[in-house]
């Protein structure tokens, strides 16, 4: 599966949270991370450039900082330039149809207050409609958007999690299940492991992998279990 | 009551809807209309002189055609660079406190198709949201947004009715309420009335004039009657 980060951010190269993100997707095959900014400047778009980055990625994810409740102008721009009828409604053939649709949307207030009655009085749900309607338009599944607030605020253990979190949201194939995560994981484990020079270092983490699965398998069979009582319950 | 229309139209000049809105405010005192393409063609705003007009202005309208379920991205842009923290929000002491935000926006597809479970999808209340959650943040009154559809399949008398309709929402200062809407239509056929050489069809403007307060009148009348019957009913 491959994976397009489109990043829309005025003030990207003073911005800790981009640079975390950006870390992030170093460690990961088949993703590309694609700054606006830097390539246009002057807000003047490469249509056909786009078109073709988009037709090449099986994942699509908006990535940016919301400002007035909404993306910054230039990946609305983007969109009003590269998202042409016959290029992206399914009715017209489109190219994107099939693809997945993301939202990576970092906030510098609390996501609590993005609420009803909250100070911001709108949720994020409703701030993502525009790009859901621009998935179904075209097609594609969109995904629950995924928020990063008050990045700054964090704890290292705050930080770590938001990383393996980042990460299965842009490139585990599966990033909703318990045990899609817990599969897409162990993968990635795996392949590290076989990197791994020294034996006995690999020998180890070899070992902690076969522990989570072990763990994977007792949770199943302690679900069955339960199912069991629970049958015996209801006769 | 002053009024700012702030047009976002990447496509004004052949846009029939915008010059037929444009010629109805030309027989309005009191309203600017502020294109942003000519202005700003390299999306480059000019943040002071924007402030400057919004601060002279009582309601201020943003006036686009929907793309892709927002403003073309120059409206973004504009709001991106000129609604500064310190100028905008109501708890910096922010200069739009107690001024009015209304949306006026354009529709290729029919109204109807705006729907859950619609070709589109999500609704205009919905597709407002940020608008409005930057009036909360203001302290500025936001008006329900007036929608026009479909403009190049509207009949004469449709047309004639969206003129008044859009006179109505751009400049009376209480376009919400029956009444509020014959009081302004009073009003302004009266100074109408006073602007007529002849004075034949000065006096049939007059008497016109007087039978729609006449109407009103009786319409008040019988209000209080059927008050009166229904009290009658209750004891």
């Amino acid at each position: 599966m491959k994976t397009l980060i489109i990043v829309s951010h005025p003030e990207l190269a003073n911005s800790g949270t981009q640079s975390f993100l950006r870390a992030a997707t170093r460690y990961l095959d088949a993703v590309t991370w694609h700054g606006l900014d830097a390539d246009y400047p002057d807000f003047a778009i490469n249509v056909q450039k786009e078109q073709q980055l988009l037709s090449t990625a099986d994942r699509i994810i908006f990535q940016f900082p919301l400002y007035w409740y909404s993306s910054p102008a230039l990946l609305k721009k983007w969109q009003d330039d590269v998202l042409t009828r016959n290029f992206t409604y399914r009715d017209q053939d489109g190219m994107l149809a099939g693809k997945q649709l993301g939202i990576v949307m970092t906030l510098g207030n609390p996501l609590k207050n993005y609420v009803a009655g909250g100070f911001e009085g709108v949720s994020i749900s409703e701030l993502v409609k525009p790009y859901q309607a621009i998935a179904k338009q075209a097609g594609m599944d969109f995904l629950p958007p995924f928020t990063v607030d008050q990045f700054s605020y964090m704890t290292a253990a705050q930080k770590a999690r938001l990383l393996s979190d980042y990460q299965n949201y842009i490139a585990n194939p599966t990033p909703f299940s318990f045990n899609g995560k817990q599969k897409w994981l162990i993968q990635r484990l795996r392949a590290k492991a076989a990197r791994i020079d020294d034996q006995q270092q690999r020998t180890l983490l070899n070992l902690t992998i076969d522990q989570i699965e072990n763990n994977g398998d007792e949770l199943d069979a302690l679900k069955d279990q339960i199912a069991m009582i629970k049958r015996g319950d209801d006769e």
